[in-house]
C-alpha cells in the first residue's frame, strides 16, 4: 500500500467531484484527505486528494484525465524527498533556518547545493556537509554569470525547487523561464510599498508600524509572481532602520520556511499569477 | 434554483465521497464548494457541501442517508436568517458588537430578544428596536430564575442559538441540556489559566504577556465545551489589571462575533467535545 | 490635586531629562509615568510625563520652556473629554464601533456630530442621540461642498479631532490645512499596494494572503500622512473580493478605534511626517 | 567615551527621576534612551537608562545609590558579550535557532557549552565549534546527576545565563537556587492549560484553536517563574497532535530567542515573580 497525492485542475463543470471520486473508487483507493476549490471568476476547479492504495500511476493519471474536460491537468505524486537548490548572497538568517530544519528532519527535501555569488556563507554551509558553490559575478556580464548558474543547476538531476534565501541579484527572464514555477523567493514587504534602494530606510522615514515579508514564486515581473505566504510583525518609533531590518529578518525566515514546506508537500496550485493552497 | 448547505457526519469507510457525490449528481446538483475531513483518531468522516439546484430536501436527505453507514447524520439546510436570543449582564462591548453587525446586515440572523438579569443595557438595546427582557435573579432561587429564562426563550419559536454575550451567571445542567449545542459563550483565557474570582487581577499578579478569549459551546462542564474560536492580544508590564480587562474586551468581542458568524453559516460540526470548522 | 499630561518636544541636548525633572520637582509634582525618546536621525527629543500636583498651567509651561532650547514645544494638558466630529459616507462598521465604545464610556470624547454626504446612516446615529448632519455633494462643486463642511465644523467650539470613519471623498488641501494634524483617517492597506478603483478586486486578482488597515493623520498627500496604527488579518484563496472587503472592515474598525484612543489620551507626537507614540 | 546601561529599582518616592538625572548630569553623562515605570500596586520604581560618557562604574553606582531610598538596587553595566550555557535533551529546533543566531552575530553572547543528558545533538553542536558535554542521567540519582551539571557549569567563569532549550528534565530547588534569576526556560502553553503527560495530545483531544509558548525565568515552582515573553499560533481541527507539536516548535523557538535577546540586552527587571521589560 502506498500513499499518493493527486492534484487536479480543470475547467469547472457539474459532476467533477463525482466523476473523479468514481475513478478513485474504481482503483480501490481510500481517500485520506480531500480539498476542493472552485474559482468562480475564472471557472477553474482545483482538487488535491491524498489517497492510499496500490496503483499504476500512469494508468490512474490516464483514467482521471479521460473523465475531465479538455485541457485539464492531473498530477499523481508519490511523496518523497524533493531535490532543492538554495541560492544566497551574504545574509544567513533565511538560509540558516532552512539548514536547521533540514538537519532536524522537518523538510521533505534533499539540499543538493547552496549556490552563492560570494563565499561568505561557505563555512556555515560546509558544517552541514552540503556542497557550497561560489559563482562570483565579478568581472562577468549578467548573462554570463547566469549561464554559469543555470549550468550548475542543470548539472544536478531532477531539481524540483530553487529557493532564493536572500539571493540579492536580479534574475533575467531567461533564468526565470528556464525554471518556470520552480523558483521561490522571499522579500520584505511594507505598507505602503517602497521601491528602490534601502527600503528599510524608506520605511523608517515613513514611520511604518508594521514590517512584513512575502514568499512568492518568481516570474518575469520582479517581486510580482504568485504569492505563497505573507506575514508581518509590529514595530514602533523606537526602531532604527537597522533594528527594523534585524526584526524583518525574523519574519522573512519564518515566511520562507513555511512557503517551502507548502511546496514540498505539494499543496500549491499556480494559476492566473496567484496560488490556491490546500 | 436554490442553494443548500449539506452537512454530513458518518463513520468513515472507503468510497464515501464517491457515494455522496453520486447522489448529488443524481439530483442534478452543482457543487459550489466542498470540504471534507476525516478524523483518524475517531474514524469519523465530516463533509460540508454548498450546492445549487432544485430538490425536495426530505428526498435528498433520505437518498444520502441510504448510502451512508448506520448512525450517520445528514442535514440539508436552506440558508436563511437564523433566530438568536442574546443574553447579557451589564457589560456592553460584546453585545454592542453583535448589535452593530446586525444593523449593518452582516449577520444571517434575527435577534429575537436580549435577556438580562439587569436593566443596565435596556436603553442601548431599545435603540435598535430589539426587545429587552429583564429577568432579575434577586430574591430568586437559581432554578426558579432559570425556569423563567427557559420559559421566556421557549416562548419564541425556533430559536437556533443562544449567545451569551458576557452573561455572568453560571448555568445549571438543566439549562444546558434544554438547549444542547445551541449555547455559545465567550470567556477570557489566559496562559496559564486562572480559576476563581477576578482572573484579570490574578493574571496581572502573574505578569502574563498575553490576554486571550475563547468562544465555545456550553456543555455541563463550565467553560469546557467545544471550542469554536480563540485569539489573543499582547500586553506588557505597564497594563494595570483594569487596563488588561479593557483590552481583553476587544479580543472577547471579536472572537465571539467570529464564532457566531461561523455558527450562522452552518460551518461547525460538534463531536467528542470539540469542533470541526469548514 | 490634579493630573496633568505634559508633552515636550525639543532639539536634543545633554541634560534635558535632568532639567525638565528639576522643574517638575520645583513645582512639587509627582511623576506617575514618564516616557522619553530621542530620534538620533533628526536629533529630536520627545517626552511625555503624567504627573499629579497642583499647579498653574501657564506658569509651569513657561518654566519648562525657559530651560529648553529655542524652538521647543511644551504642552500641559489637563485630561478631559475631547470634542470630536465624525465623518462617514455609507458604511457603518467603523462609525458603529466608535458609537458603541462611546456609549460604553470607553472614549475620552464628546461626539459633537456625525457629518455625511448621504443620509444612509442617519437613523443609526440618531439612536445614540448624536446630531447627524447630511451635507450632500450632489450638484455642488467640490470646493463649495467642502466650504459647507468646514463651516459646519467651525460652528462647533473647540473641535479637537475630525475622525474620517470611512468618509469616501477626497479632501482638498484647503480642508486639510484648515484642520492641520487634527484629521484621522482609516484606509485599507495591502502588500503590495494597489492604486485606483476597487483595490479589493485588485488584491483579489493579485492573490494576497494578508489584508491590512492603516490609521493616519491626513496631510496634503492623500493617504500619506503620519501613520498612527496598522494591523492585518490573514486570508486565503477561498475569499472572494467581497469577502475580503467584509473581513477588511473588521481590521479597519479595530485599527481606527485604537488610533482614536491614542489621540484622545494625548499619546501621539507628530514630526517629519511620522509619529512617536507613548 | 563608553556606553553604559544603568538599571535601577527602588521604592518609589517623589523626585526620583530628578535626583537620578542630576547624578547623571553631574557625571557629564549623555542619556541616549531612558525608560521608567512605577508599579503602583507595589510602589516600586524601575528605570533603565542607556548613557554615554566616561565614568568610574563604582563611583557612579555609589553616587546613584546615595540619593535613592534605602534598599534600592543600582546596576551599571558596560555592554559586552554575556556568557551563556545552553542545556538541551534531544530536540534541536530551539537549540538550532540559537546556534544560527549566534553564528549570524545576532546575539551579544559567548556560548560556553551545550550540556545535555543525551549525545543526540552532539554532531550538530560540534559543527559550530561549541563544546558539547553529555552528562547522562542513566544509573544516577537525580541529585547526583544535577551535582555533575552544577559542577560543570561552575567550572566556567562568570556564567550569566543558563538557557534551557528544551531540556526535558525537572530541576530541583537546589539547582534553581544555585543559579537564581539566571535560568531561562521555554515551554508550550495552551488555553486552557494541560497538566501531565503529552500535553499536545491533551490539547488535541480538547480541540484547541491556538498553540502557545512561554519563556520564563525558572524558580522553584515548575513552569511558574517570571514570564518574559509569550506568543501563539493559530491551528485548526485538521492538525494531528504530532502536527500541533511540530507547529508548536516554531513558536517555541521564536519566543525563546526573543526572551534571550531581551536578557542579553539587560532589558529585564524581575520582581514579585514577574518582569518589567524595557
Amino acid at each position: 500500500m502506498s500513499q499518493y497525492r493527486i492534484l487536479i485542475d480543470a475547467n469547472d463543470e457539474k459532476g467533477l467531484v463525482h466523476k473523479v471520486s468514481s475513478v478513485f473508487y474504481g482503483f480501490d483507493l481510500n481517500i485520506l484527505s480531500n480539498s476542493e476549490f472552485v474559482d468562480k471568476e475564472s471557472n477553474k476547479f482545483f482538487m488535491r486528494s491524498v489517497v492510499d492504495g496500490d496503483v499504476n500511476k500512469k494508468e490512474l493519471t490516464k483514467a482521471v484525465k479521460e473523465i475531465l474536460p479538455e485541457g485539464s491537468s492531473v498530477n499523481v505524486i508519490e511523496p518523497k524527498k524533493k531535490n532543492i537548490v538554495l541560492m544566497a548572497t551574504k545574509e544567513l538568517h533565511a538560509l540558516g533556518d532552512i539548514l536547521i530544519r533540514h538537519e532536524a528532519g522537518e523538510l521533505e527535501a534533499n539540499i543538493l547545493a547552496v549556490i552563492s555569488n560570494y563565499d561568505t556563507l561557505e563555512s556555515l554551509v560546509n558544517k552541514f556537509d552540503i556542497p557550497y558553490i561560489t559563482i562570483s559575478h565579478e568581472g562577468l556580464e549578467r548573462l554570463d554569470h547566469e549561464t554559469q548558474i543555470i549550468e550548475t543547476i542543470n548539472s544536478f538531476e531532477d531539481v524540483d525547487y530553487i529557493v532564493l534565501a536572500k539571493y540579492m541579484r536580479i534574475l533575467t527572464p531567461r533564468f526565470v523561464e528556464a525554471f518556470e514555477n520552480k523558483i521561490i523567493n522571499i522579500h520584505h514587504s511594507f505598507l505602503p510599498a517602497f521601491i528602490g534602494a534601502n527600503p528599510y530606510k524608506q520605511a523608517y522615514d515613513r514611520g511604518v508600524k508594521i514590517i512584513g515579508a512575502t514568499a512568492h514564486f518568481v516570474n518575469n515581473n520582479l517581486d510580482e509572481g504568485p504569492i505563497i505566504e505573507q506575514d508581518v510583525i509590529h514595530i514602533d518609533h523606537a526602531y532604527s532602520w537597522q533594528e527594523m531590518q534585524r526584526s524583518g529578518r525574523d519574519v522573512e525566515k519564518v515566511v520562507l520556511s513555511r512557503a517551502l514546506k507548502l511546496a514540498l508537500e505539494d499543496r500549491i496550485f499556480i494559476y492566473a499569477n496567484k496560488t490556491v493552497i490546500f
